[in-house]
């Protein structure tokens, strides 16, 4: 693998620097060749060193300070991450925006292109409808030419990205059918972010398997809006049931669903391959080998594996990613690099 | 709760006593007060303490003996579990029953009603299909009358347990299709067994979250011919995808079906509600409360939450069980306490 | 084992159930022939049913009162298990004791005998130094005849347990030294009790092992004092560091002593086995094999063993309990079983 | 940080890459700027395909061949890694290192100057006692301009490590008093490396938490070799008890020892800052914080904290590293730059 080598160093401000999608930013970020983060910020942590709140950062300058968006203009960044809670990332969006800093928004606040999905799945009216023509959706293997040109990405959701890439080339190629698709799903602890509540302490995840919001996940309506999009059609409603797993990072997704035909395991490794025969990131495992977290965790890799129940005649697939990388903070900066033209791989490998 | 008390002691063999689910044998009848264990076998710890191999056992003085089928007949026990892999049980079971012993088989050797899937699933001719119709399939909340009567009882799979627990009553009372119904099930590691193989160490296991045997696994034709006979049908063809969760105990199954006419959460509650009313075991949820492993492990309870998909018109059930306990040698002690007319829930509570 | 048969019911009020201790002091008392919970309180959760906080416990009709202090003198319970942050646990076992109530109190409030020490770990006065000649420290395998008479019981600390019970033999046979004796002890998460708080969240204690409160933890001055008990000395300095461990229950220390003369294993099982022989939660391995939390989570028992090493002429001792069980509640129940003279295995195999 | 650029490309082969040290060799190295794997070699696993192995490979070339001493002589290249169990690691480290291949070892044959220790603790005749003058003990932190002219690398074992970087600075100041020094460790199950057997199984360690080889380790004399070394004196005795924790990766330390005069906190924070001022890859923390293996996971860190028992006037020092990267394959890339005269950091970030 040939890295092109850029002596260039883009300026960088991470906007809400203390959760797991911060911290896994950071990390990412101060190996990137050609990037110097110029500041984090937290409300909650202004003024800490950044080694009290992440140790694993000892050595590093870095402190906390207060996100006042004016400074944050006059910092001359070139980029933002935004790394907010949904709702707040707008407040800081707009006006970064505006003033002429690339946004990469790993928050849910521009993912949805329908504002009444966003409200009734996230309870408010959405922030800035009038944005959200500029926005390009995050994904480089669906949308790598929108990205290259765009200065402002949302980052999809970790589940979306494992389901979304397991399905796109099956729905682009008609393979399933677009009824009936059954998502079950598996996270990590740290897709709950760092969050302090009890249902989330340690005796209450391990050795607990448990499913959540079944029927009402945030990531259901960006997950259905594209998979419409890939199957060219105007709506798709699916099952997508997450569950809480007693590990750290990962989510692996398994997939059902109805075979147009009845078709064979080689058409579909040919259709696989071929759809992701340039995508470094993209893993297509032998027929009837199925993902798993462990392969894939501390890294940007997606991991697909597939099988055909030929007495259901439906297809099964199963899509392994980390989600703090892939699935959040790793994806970003795969979308930095396409953004300003330098290796997709830089920072992730 | 009243416990009928009786003094009689039965004396009960455990016929392959080294695996996981032999330990929870010893353990669940070591503290039961109508149980005598008179002897453990395994070929392999022949001649061994059983706290060399358990040594949460010392204090007990049990040894491990070699398992002749003829000392087992002149032992004169009045029952004995076989938790011997298949195949292996219906050596045992054949002629200890033929000189009335009574036998709860928890292998897979006679759960099947159908001798070609037994042939399909698990490769080899049933061994003893002459036996077959004597056997009553051991889940006490479906079958208790039968097995009342029965002398030979056939322990159900782990999996099935939770799956058909959870649907029976749905498919009784003709609530769902039987189309289409997807399970995802995840099990914790020692529902692969006491087993020495890489997949199974713990770095191997631990971090990992990995679908298995996506379309073939050997308890799907047990749990779709319980399907079938519940909802009064020939056959029922589902996609069952077991999953791999780093925890030690526990199933958690995920089943998504088609309504068949759009039905209330309060109808669907009645339903369970009635159906399970005078079940000590099983435990539903209110609507929208899902189950998780926690709640149920290291018990005999069977925990079942569920939710209604109105976008789909499809329920989304969620049915917890401890698959040593419920899953396997509690639902076999359950079992016997109905086969020797004693309360059932002596030993497991 | 032949066990008594009482067809007494004490009457049993649980104060503070709303933490890990609370609820398996509930999985154990459920299960007791002798007892009934007449109330269990929580002023966090007044009024709502138990198994909305605990699912385990649906079926039970108990729900959470306030603990008002005269309404529980005026409820005639027989006595009142105490699960209650230190500091509060006084203001309940005063008035109670008063009434005529038994106290088990698994609070730290009463088990120092020297008042300045628990001014100096607690950081308050004690709150009632006139109650400390009335109760006695509950370690039955120590304080048997004590506790049958006493009407007030302190349960000891979960740390101090493990580590007593594996030190109090060598110490009263002068086996070892008890200057420089180190204590290395791990525990698993429930440890830390049901806290909302950051250290305690899944991914910031799964996949990490770490030291904590070295010099100064709470539970120090209490194994201090039952060291220089037994070894029957003025004081004893021991270096103390407990670790914290992914696990959800269970406690192992490891304790390094120096030898008072060259010893052999066959002396120290003797003593050991001597010391414990009629001690049936008590179980000593062989010289050379090491305890395990595994062997004795969801149980009762203390799992000892112990190598020399005579390079260094010290001896390693290993000591594994479940810290809510034997740590906490089990011990506390096994206590309430010594004080009603009901068999001290009631309700905890 | 600056990282100097070469353009070379030193040829690399990894003798024995089938177990987790050899995968974290394949890691590291694949994204290292100046290294190509010319091969990797496995008996068990020859013409295999690294991803079929380990599937996180996937998208690499590379196969396992069967190693030939033969072969890889011819093979021209600069290095090879041996990451073979011990005794066999020497059979392939004489014929190479003789034909003028730089050797990095990871076993543990030449870690010992005493031949008499090798065979004591490891059961056999050491096989190259010849060799030993021309291996460099490797730890850069303390022996790194000896590695830079070595071509013969023997890299410490992972409890070493952790234990060696954390006494080396009180050791040298004279600080500590070397009698009576206690070390209780615990490893990750990687620790155990890839093996197959019952104590390594998911359930075996999972819940699990104990002490092993208390006075007998393998590790114990290399530990004791260099602790005399550092305090100059002829001998030292330890006691070291590592442990069995149910994680992945990751070894923390807590080592307990005597101070010999009333020692301040600041001044212990002076020595440690002063001697490892320099280190990139030690993180000396504050005064009473502690090492955690979760800050230094998948890095090449050593996180070691204090604190001083002013009662027992000793220190408690804790010490973290990964035990597959520092305390393993990432140390020996760190020697491999060392020896190239590259960035101590290359591959490691």
């Amino acid at each position: 693998m040939e890295i092109k080598v850029s002596t260039e160093k883009f300026k960088i401000g991470i906007i809400g620097a203390s959760g797991y999608s911060g911290e896994e930013l950071i990390r990412l970020l101060s190996r990137h060749p050609n990037c110097e983060i110029k500041f984090i910020t937290s409300r909650k942590y202004e003024g800490i060193s950044i080694h009290e709140i992440f140790p694993r950062f000892a050595g590093t300058d870095l402190k906390f300070i207060s996100p006042s968006i004016d400074d944050i203009i006059k910092s001359h960044i070139d980029l933002a991450f935004l790394a907010l809670p949904h709702g707040l990332a707008s407040e800081f969006a707009i006006p970064l925006y505006n003033n002429g800093i690339k946004i990469i928004d790993i928050s849910a606040d521009f993912r949805l292109r329908d504002i009444n999905k966003y409200k009734q799945y996230y309870g408010n009216e959405h922030p800035a409808p009038d944005l959200l023509n500029k926005v390009v959706y995050g994904l480089p293997e669906l949308y790598r030419e929108e990205i290259k040109k765009s200065d402002f990405i949302a980052c999809p959701g970790c589940y979306p990205t494992s389901i979304i890439l397991a399905l796109a080339p099956l729905l682009k190629n008609r393979i399933i059918k677009t009824d009936g698709i059954v998502i079950s799903s598996g996270s990590g602890v740290t897709g709950a972010g760092r969050k302090v509540d009890l249902p989330y302490i340690f005796p209450e995840c391990n050795e607990s398997f448990r499913a959540y919001a079944p029927t009402e996940h945030r990531h259901l309506p960006e997950i259905e809006q594209e998979l419409a999009l890939n199957a060219s059609i105007e709506t798709v409603s699916v099952n997508f049931i997450p569950h809480l797993v007693p590990m750290n990072r990962g989510i692996n997704s398994t997939i059902i669903a109805s075979l147009n035909s009845m078709d064979t395991a080689d058409n579909i490794s040919k259709i696989y391959n071929q759809y992701y025969q340039n995508e470094y990131f993209i893993r297509i495992l032998n027929t009837n080998r199925l993902s798993d977290t462990k392969n894939v965790i501390m890294s940007n890799f997606c991991e697909i594996g597939y099988s055909i129940n030929y007495r259901t005649n439906s297809i099964i697939v199963t899509s392994a990613i980390d989600n703090l990388c892939k699935g959040s903070s790793g994806q970003a900066i795969q979308n930095m690099n396409i953004m300003f033209d330098l290796n997709e791989q830089l920072g992730l490998i």
